[in-house]
This record gives structure tokens, C-alpha cells and sequence, in this order.
């Protein structure tokens, strides 16, 4: 018997919890999709979520269940990307301050975003380093609550509940698939299966460039790789360990594609399907096209996790 | 009384005829569009409906409502865009021959998705005199049917079902507003209103370089523009007399937007919505952001006509 450290009760609470400040998005489906892979395919548009990705739903969930004295205190987190704006959202909601530390080279569009919720900005230098330093003075100053983009059981149950959403208006999936980066969506979504429908197989699609998670998986151990890269910034996180221990007793495998394919995939779903989605989103599209064998046939919900990308910077 | 060429009748029964073979579309909202815009908007999205684009609805009715011994003979008709796509997939699923007639220098793009769908294409000149010869020439060789793209009380019928799905769904609107072209759409939205909810205000918006429907309104008869141009690439057809004996008595305004707002327009909805829409498709998103004054406040259905771009070739 796994002991798992998030039980079913505690996704159900931060799905009531959340659902007055997030989107239920639709389920998309396209016929011409399928056919090209070969299989049912339901995707739960995480793209059309505020701030344009799931990262609304962990940020909300971690920001709304501190304790009332806890969060007058703020909130802050380190990030560039998704995180920072699911945050600053989730703060401005509950109406405490929000603290950012953001590297000074991210990009303006994202700074924007993030200000434009009233967050407060600490502009820092682009390494792991400075944004930690960063962080954790800010905590002193303030005494506001350090929220991790993904290895903290709160954030982990907030975004269990995006396959809670699929599950329920879709019951009858074979298998669900979600990109990897730092393991807080995987690991969720893992969880949501478990409990509620355990037959449902889980897969994940990771970046060649940042295949840490399948190196981990191989190991069963957390294994970093060496400077990550790849087109999917949004997935360039290492594993975390509240994840891993998750993901390493619930996860079928771990699918490696290459940024060639990424792309690929993120053209076939916007010319196909109309709809916008960033790369990291494309991961577990690339995925299944690619290991066709798994999934020819089945009924494969796929969380597209977001669209946030810059118009002017297209990879094709 | 105003004397109508088509009925409310009608338009039910090609929604019944078309229904299996097209999509319902959903129809999507967004908070930070609307802030923007300083109303309520219900974007009623056939950038989602097979083949990209509301085109597919007058299409499969036209196809559908000829007589089965007609029908027999095929179909017919010259189109370098979305028409085309839909009178091949109508011809398709109707198991009856599609003549098309595309200038030789329509894009590689549409020559394969019209070939995709069994149609027999024939390159002509890209003159409108090339075009028209070439399709007379078909109709005698073959018995087929002409179906013109706008000027065809079956096509402006089957069009007309996009207005009755989204005045179904939502039913307090107070204005509903589409693009103009030929003015099939534009007719058959008119029509709904007019049949259901006679008090919705019906307006459409035009590119400034093919203002033939704004012209046409001020004098109150078909006015046309010499060379039209526009990165709107759908609406540069001419008005069509069955079209404006339509929309004369029954669409308030006009509004003119030029290129740049509608690229600006077609570049909000991309970032805000996160789904793909064609230039054509967000003129009247520009016209509505541009003469604000009608729009304040009210609850206005747009109808997001089609989602078919050039990835190669975006505008931003």
C-alpha cells in the first residue's frame, strides 16, 4: 500500500475553494486530429484559464488556504514565467500583497503582466542564486508565505483538480497524458486518477533538453540534467521531491521528444484546432504522436496546460 | 411591411437539413476583452466549424437542398478561399461530384485542402472573366449546379443558422454584429434577428479598402469600389443584389475600420482568447472597439466567422 501524502478529500476542498476565482474550461475535441494519431483525443483547454494557464489553479489554492493571519502577511515567490502571474493573481484576489522577484532579463510582456495584478516587483539577476537570496530577504522583511511553482502539497492539490474537471465531464479515459517540468501538474494529475478512476494510465511528455523527470523515473531516483534547454521554457524545472514521490508510484512512463517535434505539434493544434497553445503545451501532443502504440485506439484526455506565448517570437 | 425572400421556416429547416453534417459551435466570453471594450461580448466561434470557417454552413445547405436527380450532377462553383473548401465537403458528404474553378495562383494551402476533400479542381487565370468562363464552360460539359458563394437565397439560408444557434443560446442580447463581404452572412444573421429578436440592433463592419456595403448603404443602392484591397482577404466580393435587398431594410450600420485596427483587433483576440482567427474574422471585433458609442454597455453577440491563416505569413 503507497502512502500518499494528498488525499482525495483535500483535492475536493481546493476544487471548492478555487472555483469561484478560476475558469471551468472546456473540453475541445477535433476529428482530423484524431485521425492523424490514430486515437480519441479530449483536451481540457488549460489555455483558455486566467492568466492564460492551469498555474491560475495551484496559485489561487496555495494563496487561498492560509490561514486568515498568515496571508495578511503576502505571498511572495520567485519566477519569470506563469507562476509569478498565477500568484500576483491569487494575491490580488484575496486582496494581500503579493511579492515577485522576477529576473531582470524576462520578458517586458511578462513584467507587464505581472504588475498589471499589483504585484510587487524585485528585479534580481538571472541565476537560481540571486533569486533565492532574493526570496528569502523579502521573506524576512515582510513575513510573507513563500509559495513554490510546484513542490508544495497546496499548489500540487490546486492543480489536481484541472483532471478532476476531465474526469468528471469525460468518464470513460484510457489514458491521460500532461507535459513535465517541475512534476506540481503531473503529480496532481496522477492523484485525480488515482483516487477516482485508477484504471486511467497516466503518461507525461517531457523535453529531450530536460528530460530529468525520465532520468528519475529510469533511476527511481531524482537525477538532474546539467543546464536544461529546450523551446518548452515553461518545463525547464527539476523534479521536485514532494512530486517525485508522487509521480514515481503513479506515472506509466515518461515520453522524451525532441523541440523539433514540439513544434510540430504546436502547428498541428493551431492549424487544426484554431486554438492557440505554447510550446511546453505541445510536449504531450508531440508525445503521443510519436509513441503512437500506447494510445492507438484508446480514449486519451490531454491537459493542453497554456497559451502564453510571444506573437512576435513564433517558431515558425 | 418589408417583403422578405426568405422565411423564418426556412432557416429552421436548413438547420434541421445541415445540423449532422456541421459543428455547434461554442461560444466563448472574456473578462479582459470585454473590460477593453466596455461591453459585454459573446463571441460566437465558426473560426471552430469544419473547414475553418462559418462558410461550411451555406455550403452544406446549398449542396443538401438540391433536388436529389440535380444533385446527382454535381456541383460547381469558382473560389480561391473558404467557399471552395466548403462546396467540396459538401459535394463529399453528399457523394456527388465538386467541380472547382481556383485561380492559379491561390495558395498551395487551399489547393491541397480543397483536393483533400475529392474535388476535381481546375486552374484558371486569376480574372474574374477567367474564372466565370470556366465555370459556364463546366456547368455545360457536366450538368452540374452553380453555387455562388453569396448571392444564393440556399447559401444565405444556410448561413443564417449561425444567428439562430447563438441568439438560442443567449438570449438577452441587445446587438449582434458580423463582417461584411458579399453579404451572405450578413443577410442571414439579419433574417434570425429580425424573425426572433427583432429589437437586436444589426451592424457590420467593413474593411475601409472594399467599402462597397457602406457605400451601398448611403445611397441606398449596390455602389461598387474599384479594386478592392485589404488584408481581409474574405471580404473583398461585391455586394450581391439578393444580399442587399436584404440587408437595406434590415442592418443599422456599417462600420468602416482600416487594415491596421483590423491587425491590431485580430492580435487582442489572439492574446486575450487564445484562439486563431482570420483577418477577415476580426474586422468587426476593430469595428466595435473603434465606434464605441453604440457597444457601451450593451450585450452584443460577434460572430467570429472562420480561423484560416497562413502561419508563414501572420501579419504581426
Amino acid at each position: 500500500m503507497i502512502e500518499l501524502p494528498i488525499s482525495y478529500q483535500e483535492i475536493q476542498k481546493a476544487h471548492e475553494l478555487i472555483s469561484p476565482y478560476i475558469h471551468k474550461t472546456p473540453i475541445l475535441t477535433s476529428e482530423s486530429v484524431n485521425e492523424i494519431a490514430g486515437c480519441e483525443l479530449y483536451f481540457k483547454c488549460e489555455n483558455f484559464q486566467k492568466i492564460g494557464a492551469f498555474k491560475a489553479r495551484g496559485g489561487v489554492n496555495a494563496v487561498m488556504s492560509l490561514p486568515e493571519a498568515q496571508r495578511q502577511n503576502g505571498v511572495v515567490t520567485h519566477s519569470s514565467g506563469n507562476h509569478a502571474q498565477a500568484i500576483a493573481l491569487a494575491a490580488k484576489m484575496a486582496g494581500v500583497p503579493a511579492y515577485i522577484v522576477m529576473p531582470k532579463t524576462a520578458p517586458e510582456v511578462k513584467k507587464k503582466a505581472v504588475a498589471g495584478y499589483g504585484a510587487q516587483i524585485t528585479f534580481c539577476e538571472p541565476t537560481q542564486q540571486s533569486r533565492e537570496e532574493n526570496a528569502t530577504r523579502i521573506q524576512e522583511e515582510t513575513g510573507a508565505t513563500f509559495i513554490s511553482p510546484y513542490n508544495d502539497y497546496s499548489v500540487i492539490t490546486g492543480q489536481a483538480t484541472c483532471a478532476k474537471e476531465l474526469l468528471a465531464e469525460q468518464q470513460d479515459l484510457d489514458i491521460v497524458i500532461a507535459p513535465v517540468g517541475g512534476g506540481g501538474l503531473l503529480a496532481g494529475t496522477a492523484l485525480t486518477c488515482h483516487y477516482t478512476q485508477p484504471k486511467i494510465e497516466v503518461y507525461a511528455g517531457e523535453p529531450e533538453g530536460a528530460q530529468d523527470t525520465y532520468l528519475s523515473m529510469q533511476k527511481g531516483e531524482i537525477t538532474k540534467v546539467e543546464k536544461p534547454s529546450s523551446i518548452a521554457d515553461g518545463l525547464l524545472a527539476s523534479m521536485g521531491d514532494k512530486n517525485f514521490g508522487i509521480i514515481k508510484h503513479l506515472v506509466k512512463d515518461i515520453l522524451v521528444v525532441t523541440d523539433e517535434e514540439i513544434v510540430e505539434a504546436m502547428r498541428l493544434i493551431w492549424e487544426r484546432m484554431k486554438i492557440i497553445i505554447e510550446p511546453s503545451c505541445a510536449v504531450p501532443v508531440a508525445a503521443l504522436l510519436k509513441y503512437k502504440a500506447p494510445f492507438q485506439g484508446k480514449k486519451v484526455g490531454v491537459i493542453l496546460t497554456g497559451g502564453n506565448v510571444d506573437l512576435a517570437k513564433l517558431p515558425f
